[in-house]
């Protein structure tokens, strides 16, 4: 499985991935799930994928064939000439369905479920950042000032720490934070999600790449956040006021 | 959905429920989850249901049957004549396989699936307190000091929590903290889970139900806990280092 969440702040974007793939439990893998694509001055887009390997993998060909084949043309459609990031999400749609088309039934038949999740954000000139997902039927949300994260993969472990604490209002280093430890719980939690975790924190207008970090399994930093997450979280805990069972019960069912 | 938890610990064990029942949007309502049988000094038990609220009440409606008809006959089995827990969980999952066999091809045929999930634990005298999960099939596994939790329902929000702070060897006292933070954060990330929360903190050997209580929505332990426990995260999160994009990016993919 996959953890990848993207997080709209008012001064950018956050994104994290983890990067383990599973096809079965002799055949678990390491690949990244986060691509970026890079015009500095002109747009930055991220994308990070969850489902099956081969479907994501094929999405993200075509629309690398497309920029190969096309870059320089501006009559033939690719990811980095759309006019908005919405364009360039429906673009990308058009990708999912494209394969939809071509290998659902053969992988139905064989009992596999068709199944491409895409996180895609960023910013293109003279507009907002934004951050959408993608569905496996090509069509798509966005992030917004209520909503502000998206989260794909195995989203459930690493949402109540977002839930409680990550806002639109909140600082892009803090964001970074609550992406590292929301992504941490999930990785405790689940053997299918790991690491080396992926982190781009995009800043608004700056339309370059300038914070992309990767930490590895064994980076200081991980196992650091791990640590203190684990320990002050315990200590949390410890700190709540104890249940009063003195009460007397309400709803009661017994039976002697 | 639910989310039910049991907690095995050295000093006894802990169940909590929460009491959120849906079949729609339109059709929310409130159901205890927790069903205690207790006869002082000889045996506590306590089940924990998730899963189709037709089913699990069958379950539980046929349970009691047995012992209205069968107390004080030693020739039929109940609940509260078995020789050890996990005869007790046995039987339990044979009334789990008749539910099966009398009403899982009407449900299949409307399209709901068959779905009932069991939690039972606590004592009987002479021997250990026990925590076990009875899965639809009528089959079951039990809690274990390496593995002394057990949750059905919508059991990954309130995971990680435990995962990292709770053990067998947690104070009962502490894992009554532990298990209301896990409750907690399931309930802020679903809509689908609710109080009142039911609590049974069960010490070995007292072999009575004399700690229980049921939190209200309202009830001010319950936001205490919830308002110490967002503002103590937060602020965690908040005394995490920051992460340093100084470092030169590793795995760098980019198309310009």
């Amino acid at each position: 499985m996959t953890y990848c969440v993207g997080m709209l702040c008012r001064n950018g974007a956050v994104f994290l991935s983890d990067s383990r793939t599973s096809a079965g439990m002799d055949n678990v893998t390491m690949r990244s799930k986060m691509r970026i694509y890079e015009k500095p001055g002109d747009r930055v887009i991220c994308i990070m994928s969850s489902g099956n390997l081969s479907l994501t993998q094929a999405t993200l060909a075509m629309i690398d064939d497309d920029l190969v084949l096309g870059d320089g043309d501006p009559r033939k459609k690719h990811i980095m000439n759309r006019q908005t990031l919405y364009e360039t999400v429906r673009y990308i749609g058009s990708k999912v369905r494209t394969v939809e088309k071509r290998d659902r039934a053969a992988l139905e038949a064989d009992g596999f479920a068709f199944n491409i999740n895409l996180i895609v954000g960023g910013q293109i000139a003279g507009m907002a950042p934004e951050v959408h997902q993608i569905y496996p039927q090509g069509n798509s949300i966005h992030a917004t000032r209520d909503c502000p994260f998206l989260q794909i993969g195995e989203a459930k472990y690493g949402k109540p720490i977002l839930d409680r604490g990550f806002t639109y209002e909140t600082d892009l280093c803090e964001a970074v934070k609550f992406g590292i430890v929301s992504l941490d719980a999930t990785i405790k939690s689940n053997v299918s999600v790991g690491p080396p975790v992926d982190i781009l924190c995009y800043e608004t207008d700056s339309l370059q790449v300038s914070k992309r970090m990767r930490l590895e399994k064994d980076d200081p930093y991980l196992a650091e956040i791990g640590r203190k997450w684990q320990d002050g979280i315990v200590k949390l805990v410890n700190e709540m006021p104890a249940a009063d069972f003195g009460k007397p019960a309400l709803g009661y069912a017994s039976a002697a």
